[in-house]
């Protein structure tokens, strides 16, 4: 039984516009009927029951109310459930001119078929057991992905990496769970199933894999949206400079791949594959000012939201106190700093500096001159394949990451319950809560709402 | 043997831009290798002779330097002759993210894959005698078409119907040509082979035909371009009213087909799917006084090139003289007049007035109202089908024109050097240059120039 009943939907899946070739897509238990009525292989209608499956047949689409050609296309047929929704489904290979596609969407639906909604057919491949909520969820990212670490992050999500770690650790649950519900149908006999120290000790450690996982979703966001960098300093260190430079060597880098140098998101950019976001420091000009000035403390909260600082200074004037004091202000764990010594083309030949930090890299440049630069680059680079490999299991997702965290409140309550020790037939229902969370996250447990707001992500023709 | 050598070619065949799928095509004869070194099927390479022609493979592709997954993709094998370019091909059926499309593409040249040239798969196909120069071109004109004439008309040329009657034309010079040239091989001996009269009649009848070729290049060109429509009238009469409703009509109606409304060229519309290139008519406002200003002289030579006019009047001032003073002064061969008679809303209730003009469609509107427009709506569209269906086959290419009119020319000559009694041998000059223009359209004889100009008018992966 199919849950969307009998409907056939199609839709152009290629992106608009007029290119050598579009692609359109039917899914749905008429597809291939539908197909077939519009289509001829040297001037013959193919039967439906000769049709091979994973078969590409060459031949000409019609208008058969108007026997007018339309286009020479290539179809392709897929029996379900082998197909990427699980249904029947064929896909239209024709010329990519937009009278064409039209017309061919407009002989579809005459025949039966229905357009798509955005997401629809991931959302059949969902409901067809084709994949989980979560990898369902990859595919969007998968198709939005624009630099090197959001596209594999999609990947290995689509591959399962997450839904399997969710799975165990809400199997875990349910297997204690199931001896906690035998318990109570034999209340009244007092007898005690699930060993109550056992448990302590598995919530324990439920609890700290699921802080594991929030906690990933800094970097999994910072993946997805950019890692937040700060360049930050004094007036006339060359900031500005800097930013540009760093643009420029990016745009060369990137020119090849249209539209991913700028986001629609103002400063964002992607520096040798990764993306970064970097912050507005405007604000921050007078740093030596910054103890007494209480009003810059606002900027310096957001700027704590940066995972890497670049802090430059004029190598001609360093100071190492307003570093020092510097550091100490900002709220520095999980921050990477790196010292962007600047102006190295105002020293003598002869004279050179070299500062040493602990846990601060250092590099000399000339932002003026494009001196160095790609070492600043290098270093945000390595910064950024650190955190995405000290990472096992990254969260990218708001409602992943929301679930976790009510996941984890439910087993915090379930440990007071513990500790004050509360009936048994109470604490299931923290147990049941903590099980829909999880279960919530790869679609074993899920609402309509939850589909809508999932599925509307995606675009038409997914 | 390829006169491409050995070079596999690859371009990304879809619009660009985020969507759901993006077709990758790879053409030449390591294009199988090439696809098949980067793809895995669950982990495991697929043996180059096991490949099934129309066959479509479902796997992983993978960067084999990195062991990094790219993406899940559908590839389809094509063998040589039997694909688009007539050698062996593959199609990359991926997900239409920009970083998977570009990451694809930098894997398959690295390993030996060149980035093709527009047009370039097209070129393949003629080269390998897959479609001739004119189906070629057809499928350019295909590709661009936004109206359902310039679709048709593209269709049919892709059909070969002008390659044939291209073909049939030149192979009645031939065959006469041979026994011209018989005679030459024994003029020694002053054998006449080839009855000059029947020559005669040939050249003729060929001179006809083509003229009436080269006669259908207007219809051709009008509906690749647009049919001209001028709107003229005095000042007042509504024209600026009736082409903002004729518009409005127009995108009701092609609001499905995203960009078609308005053309890149200024004034052109898609009206019930059929392509109108309005004149601008703003220097003939004072259409009364035309006689006597020689200024706007120049204003109606352009609109000498309309094939439709709408005569524009006000009813309630309707001057039949008016009208025959400008039907006079515009030479009318081959226009179609249409005589609009706007403001019916301003006569009384009671009042009717019928005009009756011989060989002048005659239509009541209220321009302000919106009161019968459809009517106007609906004899442009006739119109525009009328001079569609008058023509069997329709010259719409200016090659094609251009060859044809020399062709012209050429046969002019030959009667010309028959009648002056010129000796055979120079005859075959003449002869030989009509078969070149005849031979150049389909590219019997083609010249890398013409190839070249050709194959520019493509997009890139087509």
């Amino acid at each position: 039984m199919n849950i969307f009943g009998e409907d056939t939907i199609c839709a152009i899946s290629t992106a608009s516009g007029t290119a050598a070739i579009a692609v359109i897509r039917l899914s749905g238990p008429r597809s291939h009927e539908i197909a077939l009525s519009i289509f001829t292989r040297q001037g013959k209608t193919l039967n439906i029951n000769d049709i091979r499956a994973y078969g590409v047949y060459y031949g000409e689409i019609k208008d058969p109310d108007e026997d007018t050609a339309i286009d020479d296309v290539l179809m392709t047929f897929f029996k379900a459930p082998h197909s990427y929704t699980g249904e029947d489904s064929v896909e239209i290979s024709c010329h990519g001119s937009q009278y064409i596609q039209q017309r061919i969407m407009e002989l579809l639906v005459q025949r039966g078929a229905r357009l798509a909604r955005g997401g629809e057919y991931t959302m059949r491949a969902f409901a067809n057991k084709k994949m989980d909520l979560v990898q369902a969820e990859a595919v969007a990212d998968l198709i939005a992905s624009r630099s090197r670490e959001a596209h594999d992050m999609a990947v290995a999500q689509m591959r399962g990496g997450f839904s399997q770690k969710i799975n165990e650790l809400r199997q875990q649950l349910i297997d204690f769970t199931a001896l906690i519900e035998l318990e109570l149908d034999f209340s009244e006999e007092d007898v005690e199933f699930a060993d109550r120290e056992r448990f302590k000790v598995l919530i324990e450690s439920l609890k700290q894999e699921i802080k594991q996982l929030t906690d990933s979703f800094k970097t999994g966001n910072a993946i997805k949206n950019g890692i937040p960098v700060a360049i930050v300093g004094k007036p006339n260190v060359g900031k500005s400079t800097l930013l540009n430079a760093l643009l420029h060597e990016d745009r060369a880098i990137v020119s090849d791949i249209p539209g991913t140098t700028r986001d629609s998101i103002e400063d964002t950019y992607v520096i040798n594959g990764h993306t970064f976001r970097f912050i507005d420091t405007a604000g921050l000009r007078k740093v030596d000012d910054v103890v007494e000035n209480i009003g810059i403390e606002r900027t310096y909260r957001k700027m704590n939201e940066a995972v890497i600082i670049l802090y430059m200074c004029n190598i001609t004037e360093f100071d190492i106190m307003e570093l020092k004091e510097f550091e100490q202000y900002i709220n520095n764990k999980d921050k990477h700093f790196i010292l962007v010594a600047n102006k190295t083309d105002l020293l003598d030949k002869n004279t050179s500096l070299e500062i040493n930090i602990p846990n601060i890299d250092v590099v000399y440049i000339s932002a003026k001159k494009k001196d160095n630069i790609q070492q600043i680059t290098d270093m945000l680079a390595s910064q950024a394949e650190k955190m995405y490999s000290e990472q096992d299991v990254i969260v990218s997702n708001v409602r992943h990451h929301e679930a976790l965290t009510r996941t984890y409140s439910d087993l915090e309550a379930i440990e007071k319950g513990m500790d004050d020790g509360i009936p048994t037939d109470l604490m299931t229902t923290d147990i049941r809560a903590a099980l829909f969370h999880l279960g919530s996250i790869t679609g074993e447990i899920t609402t309509d709402d939850v589909l809508q707001s999932v599925f509307s992500r995606f675009c038409i023709g997914k």
